[in-house]
Parts: C-alpha cells; structure tokens; sequence
C-alpha cells in the first residue's frame, strides 16, 4: 500500500486512474515471467510521457522509494519483481511509434511498443528489424532494450544491442539524458546508448529509442536436417561456419525436446533422433539458393540421417514454428518450467550439451535443451515443481553447476535473458570481484540512492563458487 | 623528466632499455597526429606485458602520476598529448596475434598490431576484419578501440565498436578485469566491453582483444559518379538507400578536395565537377554484379555527368586509393591540416556541405570536404598556417560554427576520431550538462584519481554555445 501522501502527490502527476494500490493490481504485478519469484509492490503508476516519469522519479528520490520499470513483464530473470516494495512503473502507455525515417533507415518508438508491431510496421516499408526474442509477439521494445534481448538471428544479425542508435532516458534525479542519434558513427564520450541496453532498468528509465532498420531481406527459406548423435550435429554447425555461411538462424533442439514438441504440434519431428537442427538462410533470392544447396550438402555430408528443406517461404516459417513453440510445448507438462540461458563460444556447444544431460544425471531432473546452435547461447530447461521444495534444492545445484560448466568453457551466466534477481548471485563468477566493484561504481554514479530496480544485478551474498565446478 | 626514486622503480619493472625521459624521447611523444597541440611528458615507458602494466599503474595510482596510454600515435583528437605531463605509456611491444579461431570466427590481439597486420592475417583464412580507419596501414588496435574507429565501410559493417567482443584491460589501480568472451551473446552486467570501447584511454589500459571476424565476401567491385552540383550528389545518395541497397562505400568529394587529389594523383578525377561520389559493393559475385548495375542506373537517373564502373576488383581498389590519398594530398598544401569529423544524420548531408561552404566565405577560410556520404560522416578539412595566430581564431571560430550545425541538423561532433583535448570544450553541446554528469561520474567510479590520460573529454572550460549557432 501506498502512504496516503505518496499516493495523493502521485495522483496530482498522473491522475486517479493511474495509480493503484488495491490488493488485487499489487498481486498482478507481483510477478514476471520467472517461476519461483515474487514481491508485492507497493503500488502501480502508469505514466503517459517523459514529464510524468520525471516527476514520478524526483519524488521517488526525494523519498528513496524504489521504482521498478516494467513493460510486458516477459522477462525471465525476475527482473521486474518488486522484490524491495515500492512503484512498478508500468511503461504500456507509452506506445506510439513516433516516425519510420526511410531516408535515415530508423524506427523511433517509445518504450511500450510491442517488437510485433515494429516488426509489422517496418516490414511493411520493406525494412527489417532483425532481432526477434521469443517473446516478441507480447513483449516491448523498452523491455527488450533493458534486457539486451536477443532472439534467433543472433548469429547472423546481432541482438537488439546492435540496433539502437539513440536513447531518451530518464536517470534517477528526474533528469533527461539524450543519447546518440540518427547516427551510425557516434564516439562523442562514452557510450552511454549501449550502457543502458542490458542495464535492466538499474540505470535509468528508457522513454524513447531510435533503432536502425536495414533493407528486408528478398527472401527466406528454412530446412531441418536429423542427427542420430550429438556431436555429429555439433559438428555439421562447424561445417557451416567453416564453409564460411552464416545462415540467418541456425538452431539446435535434443531428442527431449523434440519429443515434446511433437506431441503438441505434430508436425512430423523424429521422435528417435538425438538432435536435429533447423536451419534458416535469408538474403536475395540468387543467394539464398545457393546457400541452400551448400547446407544441404555439408548437412548430408555431416551424416544427418534425413534433410527436408521447405520448398516456400511459408513453409519455412512452418517449420520455425517448431522452434518457436518449444517453450509453450514444454510448458505443459510439469508445473514449473526453468529456461536458462547459458552461452558458450560456438565450438563449445557438444561439451556443453553432454555436461548437462551428466547434470540431469546427476541430480536426478528433466532437462530439455534447444537454442541457438550458431551463436552458442543454449536454452537448458528444467521441468520441475515449485512445490516440491526437494526438488528445488536438486534444481539450483543443477543451475549452478550448468553456469560453473559455461564460464570454465568460456560461456556466459546469460546469454540473452539478464542477470536480475535469479543470476545476481551467479554474476560474480563471469564478470570476477574487480569486474563487480566496476559495475557496482557505475551503478552508483548514476543511481546514488539505489532507487532503481533495486536488488537487481548485485547481491549481498554471492554464491560460492568452490565445489560447483566439476 | 622523472625523479630518481620514480625512474629507478620504472627500471626496476621494466629494464632500464624500455623507460625514457631523455629530451629527444619527450620531444617524440610531445605530440600525435593533431596539430596545434603539443605537451611534453615527464618519461616514456614500453612495457611488454600485462604484469608490467599492472605494475606501473599500481605505482602511477600510488603516486598519482598521469599515464597516457598510446599506440602508433595516429589519433586526431590530441588524445595522446600528455597535456599534464605524466608518463606516456607506448603499447607497441604488445604486438603479437595470439589465436585466429576459424571455429568461432574470432581473433584475439594484443594491443599493438597494426590494424592491416589484422586484415592481412584473417583474409589469408578467408575471413574478414571489417573496420578500416584510413590510418589503417600504421594504426595499432588498440588505438582504434580505445577511440571507437570508423572507417570507409561503415555504412554497411559498422565500426570498432561492432567487432569486439571482449577485452582484458588494466584499471587505474592495477587491478585486471576481462570482459565478454568468443561470444555473440552476453548480457552478464553492464556492457563494459562497449563502454570500454571509445573511452580514449580515460578509463583502463586496454592489453588484449577479442575481435568479432565475418567471411571475407568473394569479390568487390568499384565506380566512381561524377556531379555538376552538390543536390544532385546528396539526392543519389537517398536514392541508393531508399532502393534498399547498402553499398559497402559510399564516399563523397567536394570540387576542392577533387583538385587537389587530382594535382597529386593524377588518376583523371574531374577538376570541374562540384562533387564525386566513390561507391564500392561487395559480397558474392552474382550479387556484386546486380548492385553494381542498379547503381550505375541510379547514378545516371539521379543526373550523374559521368559514371566510371571499374572492370576489376584491382581497378576499383585503385579508384577508392584517391579516396584513401585525399588527406594526403591536402596536407602539400599549407603547412597546417585540420582534418574535423563531425557527423549527421544521412539525409542532413547536403545542409552540412552547404553550410561549410558558408563558414569558409564567413571566415575566409579554406575547407575542403571529403568522406562518408554513406554514413553521414563527413571530413570538412581546413587548410591553414599555425603560426599565423590571426588565422587560426578564425579556424577556431569556424570549428564552433560547424560544431553547432551539426547538432543543429541532429549530428554530434564527432564520428570516428573521439573527443580528446581538442573537442573537450564542445562535449557538453552534444551530450548536454546532464551527459556531463553521468560520463564524469563514470569516469570518478573507474579512475576516482583521475591518472588515466587527464584532461581528455572533460575540461574545466566548456565553450559557450550561444552566438555560434547560425
């Protein structure tokens, strides 16, 4: 609940209609995306403009009350999980895409713009806004800004990092910062534009993007190839790449997931195969056919035991659809899904992948894997209980061995979903004490009193690392 | 020159062949490729590895004695020039590439190789290093990520920035943090390897890189358009763009700067048209060949006097070398070049270049303009005399004004060569007092003594804005 005096001087920027403190809004903005996390808030605001959110800062300041930016709550790191109290900020009202510059190639949007809708807008001018999150069809742009989403062109495009160009930001005094522009070239200080990309709402609250746009490829076409081992699909991935073909996706789903999404969608996947791949080329159509013929061969010479390439463009998007459903198919069948999101480099994805089934093993769960084979980033995701407190307690020695495997491979904690409140305690052990102090000191440079997203990306009890490495 | 006790702890770490302050040794690294300022710093010392870097920032920090990182000294932003003395830090003897990973399409660097030493070595595997300052030839790496370098092919690959991944540096303390990884994707904590990039050795002592490499595309073709007014130029340019074709150059000549690289190359470039534009596409040779027809069209319906198609890949690189020896050429002219780098969005191209031209008639001055016309980063390059006192008020006038213009038009100040001592007193017109804060406190929380290459960015007398915007 909110004080009577927080909720009267709120009400006075935003209007009655804009604030909520009832039980009923406070329970629905308790949670995000994430199982086995949640907080009630002490309110909800939804603010309509820049204006509103720097009042709403000054006062959040002055009285050092939390403010926890929020847009579709998509995410999967509980990074809007009012887990300190306070405001959730919800950003949906700011949802105009305010010009598609064609002679600049940009999109600028506010925050609350679904990625759907750019995707839809911009396509239709024949642009392309490569990145596409899982959850692009629900998700917003300033939610897959705070994050640094990525999705499944990664490898061939970059994440939503590489597309903005400029930001409007609002810092925790209530002061606007304009970042960058319409511009490609850009070093006037530091790069504050990709500082706020992946910040998760602990630096500032992003009001307005300027994202660039490239031409929208001619054509796609998509073809899955069947291996009945893992490492002979491992290695048709680096066939791929060292025959110097960067496909636009390039994805990777074991035999337990494949099972899984064959019985939600039946669409003809093979039940007894240990992996398979799917496999996207976009481009101008000249090129997209040859590259399609070089796949096919180095799938074949890599020993799948069966290719099918898709014969339209629709098709193709039949056939990713597979990839796209995995996680509502794998959602089905126990209570409480985990999807991690560990990222290895590239040519560490079979030592990787046969660590976690050792992990599974190990512990005695359900772990199915799929992602992103072309760009290392793998979607490890446990079936468990949120219930069963013993099998929790399995689970997080799972997750902790996962990540320990990951960095001493190379890899990363996240590839694509952030730190917030699940991984704080892991962060540590990527970016080291030194790299901490680093990012903690710019953390408070620009958010002194912490009302930020606190709790988020730091904790105060890292978890140990000694014993999790195997 | 250092004192006993600093030089004999110097010798002590580094051997004494390798720390300097004799007064020819000063001389040398009194300045870098900016004219008109000059400093001489108190020792210089090439230290070999990390552990030595560690050392002499440990004592630096200590001490609180300013150290200048530098590599080739090529920077044309006065970012080299130990303007508080201090001790000049030369990276050169860090110059080996330690691994070209063809699995994961990466190469990892020490600072000191030559930026062509890193193409050379990658395209020998068929891979391809995009960026390409025009210093390239005797650049090191680490220069070009310590200033965020462009390049010509900005347009379609991006910069420095767009290819590292991740980096070891040393921070003001001593102490080592390593960011990324051979990783496409990593959202673990804030992007530390991008705010490292362009940082123009203000915030840590870059020692190893990771570098993001693509295929080396087949083949690339070259021609040249000839204008007879600026409009006509600037309107291809949109027309190219808004055809959704990304050429991988798209660089542009004023008349004077045509003339003068005619005198000194004498390759046929034509004295009487107002404005050139150099295009260059590559990628694979189907798609090479069909950009390449479709841009000749454009050229010519866009009402080019002259077009010039090279018939070979060596012929086009020979086209684009009167690009590449346009600074060159200017700099026979007067004894004072000064090269600016101010950017705009690209549809602000033609407003800019007539803008100049109204600056030089407003100051008398001479300023002949080159560069991307692709990336809207343009080259006003003024011809001038340091020694004539009177003349160079006028140059420094002249500067503001177009500083002014350029953000005016939604520009920044400067695309690809930093901001250093010499464009300090402007930062605040790009990225206002509220950017000031955030960069300084960033720069408090990584340096909190303030010895990495003091008085570069900030400075203590930011130039007015009023008067100078027209």
């Amino acid at each position: 609940m909110l004080t009577p005096e927080l909720k009267s001087e709120l009400t006075t920027i935003l209007g009655a209609e804009y604030v909520c403190d009832d039980m009923e809004s406070c329970i629905s903005y308790s949670y995000d995306a994430t199982p086995l996390y949640q907080a009630i808030p002490d309110g909800i605001v939804f603010p309509k403009n820049t204006e509103e959110i720097q009042r709403i800062l000054r006062l959040a300041h002055q009285h050092h009350i939390p403010i926890i930016g929020r847009g579709s709550g998509t995410n999967l790191a509980a990074d809007t999980v009012p887990t300190q109290g306070g405001i959730v900020m919800v950003m949906t009202r700011l949802n105009q895409i305010i010009e598609i510059d064609t002679d600049n190639l940009t999109i600028t949007v506010q925050p609350g713009v679904l990625t759907q809708t750019i995707h839809n807008a911009v396509e239709a001018k024949q642009l392309f806004y490569p990145p596409d999150p899982s959850s692009m069809k629900i998700s917003t742009i300033g939610g897959n800004i705070a994050e640094g989403s990525g999705g499944l062109r990664g490898l061939k495009y970059g994440t939503t990092r590489d597309y903005v160009l400029g930001l409007e930001a609002v810092l925790a005094n209530g002061e606007v910062i304009r970042t960058g522009g319409k511009l490609y070239k850009d070093v006037a200080g530091y790069d504050l534009t990709r500082l706020l990309v992946g910040s998760e709402g602990t630096l500032a609250i992003i009001t307005e993007a300027t994202l660039k746009l490239i031409p929208l490829p001619e054509t796609r076409r998509a073809m899955v190839a069947h291996y009945a081992d893992l490492d002979t699909a491992a290695r048709a991935v680096s066939a791929i790449i060292s025959a110097r073909i960067i496909p636009c996706t390039l994805e990777f789903m074991d035999q337990g997931t494949i099972q899984v999404v064959e019985d939600y969608a039946q669409i003809g996947l093979p039940r007894d195969m240990a992996a398979i791949l799917l496999i996207e080329q976009d481009g101008p159509h000249l090129l997209v056919e040859q590259d399609i013929t070089k796949l096919h061969q180095i799938c074949l010479d890599s020993g799948a035991t069966h290719i099918e390439v898709a014969q339209t463009s629709a098709d193709g998007t039949q056939l990713m659809a597979a990839r796209r459903n995995a996680l509502s198919a794998l959602a089905r069948l126990r209570p409480t899904l985990i999807l991690e999101d560990i990222t290895v480099p590239r040519s560490q994805i079979a030592p990787m992948v046969r660590s976690i089934t050792e992990i599974s093993r190990r512990y005695d769960l359900t772990i199915c894997t799929f992602g992103h084979a072309g760009d290392g980033n793998l979607h490890p995701t446990i079936l468990t209980d949120a219930r069963n407190s013993e099998e929790i307690t399995r689970v997080e020695k799972a997750l902790a061995d996962m990540f320990a495997t990951a960095i001493r491979l190379g890899g990363t904690i996240t590839g694509e979903h952030g730190v917030g409140l699940a991984k704080a305690p892991f962060l540590e052990w990527k970016v080291g004490r030194t790299g901490i102090v680093a990012l903690q000191g710019i953390k408070n440079a620009l958010d002194p009193t912490g009302i930020l997203n606190p709790g988020k990306i730091f904790t105060q009890v890292p978890t140990e690392q000694e014993g999790t490495k195997k």
